[in-house]
């Protein structure tokens, strides 16, 4: 079996650290499998590095930030490679480029834009572990390139997926995707599998196991994903495309994102066009809006309002304020102290209700909803930050999830 | 004027030092010159890698060794890089690969074999200063190599002969080239120019101002040489071909090297290939022998002694043991508290006498010298390693270096 494992940063923080991970490779390499290892960089070395550059300069440049950012994983590479090789397992450090990841030039951003593992293929036909710098790769000019905030899952799980590899292990400091957050639902459990789609679901509302890209890049590549502890012998999370549970729950598992800010535009014209130029704007400085509501008109008047990232809020007021002089609009409201959480499952697929009974826990805690959005296999809901983590944990309860109890077959 | 100007470790040990660095390079950039710099790891930065890798384990092997060790050196080309753009200069770091070095697959002591500084001439003409990063080139199966103990030098040296650049600026913390080393011999006194040869008889003996690879690449591809002090205004020492003085002193200055070793080895038979059998073995093993004496033979028996680095006694001990035993030889003998005291001048070319002098000078001090060598332009001999800084010094002043008078022309 071809197996890529992926260490993060806190299971390489230190040298003891390292050699632990050097004996987990060589252990599964005893059972006869290949494996390509991609590392991050020591625990937190890539803040070093951060404080060095803005020791110096206000806002570096996106090539030189990426030039700086890139050495922390190559510095973890070598040293486990070496460490690997005293172990007597021949294996040989790769950095993005010696890999064959290429990138847009994105700095700081970039998108893999294609894998040449023919180097890998050839180190592993030689009986050599490789071991991959997360993270980086490179551009059509030479420049090393990075892949953003949690690129080293990218980096995995886009080689798997060139590689053909039979599955991607990604080892953190978590025992893998939890039906909640165990810092904020005390009885949240581990899931033992969830499909792509939950999976996207839950990393794009706010669970951090996995990076967004990422998942989606092993759902167009069909990669299986298993995540699990470094130092923990749980058995983790697989996610892959199938269903393995026949009978799904209705809801399998529920996330929550406190940097969430709600915008809301009051009497605006109702008039086409009005939303296309407000959103175009935002759009155009990189700011992602989410979920949106537009009022019933009265007086050929509107209100709209939605959801942006909370560290988008001073740009996005300058521009909305603009949009606001534009439309001849009444006035700009932000509220800042929101948060969404979300119930997310494959399960509720043609399983009417779901939504109401999400609803419905958060009513019986006198939680109000402010917003609600909806995905075939998503339900969200905008409420006061201080009420978040309560309502989180009733949906939570709701659905019977710290039992695991698919709620639809056996209600309580 | 295109300039090469290089940086070492203690002129980038900090963000405020890369910063000053910096805007000493927008001072010559402002008088219409053109610069490449090349840059040293910052401060101790190499040695914290290193610490790492024992950490880790007790031999590393030499090509993950350098993967690692490169990551010093493109720290500082990111964050100086990035600080000439502040400052309003185009800047481009550059790894030792994208630069173009092409190196040996010795791993820590690599040869460079090639420059191909396209990249670099194209940031130039782009109006773009390229900052190199020092010690480091690429195999051509793409692996990085460093090229050992002040390779940055040497890096600095190439790309001035390969881009022909006017001239090659070394900055560090000394301001030059002396005529002995001021912290043994206080009234040393720091010499405007030199030749290639007399700064290699220096390099090699002991002064450690510049790579002795990187003066011997200077001279072969007459790249002049200019050492100079990072944070002081001192003229600094100019290193040509052609001697700039009409009349040279007979010694230019004096050099030490305490780490050496005397081996001797006690009758062994006076026949042909003894030596050669000695000195090959002990090559085949990387073992560099300096000073030689043979004594004159008696009763067909013969004494043999050498000089050695003092790191390689343990290897050389036990070689020489075994040759002891083949060639039924009577005893070997280590004496490790030696050193060597140089004198070193192009104009004792064709002056008699000088050699006459450096051993009175000794001689009137009480110093006993051990073993003689010399070249062309130099005088080397072994003392007790307690008589060493003395013996210096006394040599120092014998041919006036303090006031740099040729004491041939004006003899005290």
């Amino acid at each position: 079996m071809l197996l890529v494992q992926k260490f993060g940063g806190s299971s390489v923080a230190t040298p003891s650290h390292i050699a632990e991970v050097a004996k987990k490779i060589q252990q599964v390499l005893s059972r006869g499998h290949q494996v390509v290892v991609v590392v991050s960089a020591m625990g937190d070395s890539t803040d070093h590095l951060v404080d060095l550059a803005e020791a110096l300069v206000a806002i570096p440049s996106g090539r030189e930030m990426d030039a700086l950012l890139c050495t922390g994983e190559l510095v973890t590479t070598a040293l486990l490679a070496m460490k690997l090789e005293q172990l007597g397992i021949p294996a040989r450090s790769f950095s993005g480029s010696q890999a064959g990841i290429h990138t847009s030039y994105d700095f700081g951003r970039a998108r893999i834009e294609s894998i040449d593992p023919a180097l890998l293929r050839k180190a592993l036909a030689a009986g050599i572990t490789p071991v991959v710098a997360g993270f980086q790769g490179v551009t059509a000019t030479g420049d090393v390139a990075t892949l953003g905030r949690g690129g080293s899952d990218l980096t995995a799980i886009a080689l798997a997926g060139a590689l053909n590899a039979d599955r991607c292990e990604i080892y953190s400091d978590v025992a893998g995707v939890y039906t909640a957050d165990p810092r904020i639902v005390p009885d949240a459990v581990p899931l033992s599998c969830l499909s792509y789609d939950e999976m996207l679901e839950l990393a794009s509302q706010g669970a951090q196991v996995l990076q967004t890209q990422a998942v989606a890049y092993a759902k167009g590549n069909q990669v299986v994903i298993h995540a699990r502890s470094t130092f923990h012998d749980e058995p983790g999370t697989q996610i892959e495309a199938e269903p393995v549970i026949p009978v799904k729950p209705a809801v399998t598992a529920v996330a929550i994102n406190r940097h969430v800010a709600k915008v809301g535009l009051l009497g605006v014209p109702d008039s086409p066009g009005v939303a296309a130029l407000l959103f175009s704007v935002l759009a155009e400085h990189g700011i992602n809006i989410e979920l949106v509501i537009q009022s019933v008109s009265h007086d050929n008047l509107n209100d709209i309002a939605f959801t942006i990232d909370e560290q988008d809020v001073p740009r996005a007021r300058s521009l909305v304020e603009q949009c606001l002089v534009t439309l001849h609009g009444k006035a700009v409201v932000i509220d800042d102290k929101v948060a969404k959480i979300s119930a997310i499952g494959s399960g509720m697929l043609g399983q009417p209700g779901v939504a109401a009974r999400v609803f419905k826990a958060l009513a019986d805690s006198d939680i109000n909803i402010q917003m609600i959005g909806t995905s075939e296999i998503k339900i969200s809901c905008i409420v006061a930050r201080q009420d978040a983590e309560k309502g989180l944990a009733e949906i939570h309860n709701a659905f019977g999830l710290n039992g695991l109890v698919d709620v639809i077959e056996d209600p309580q």
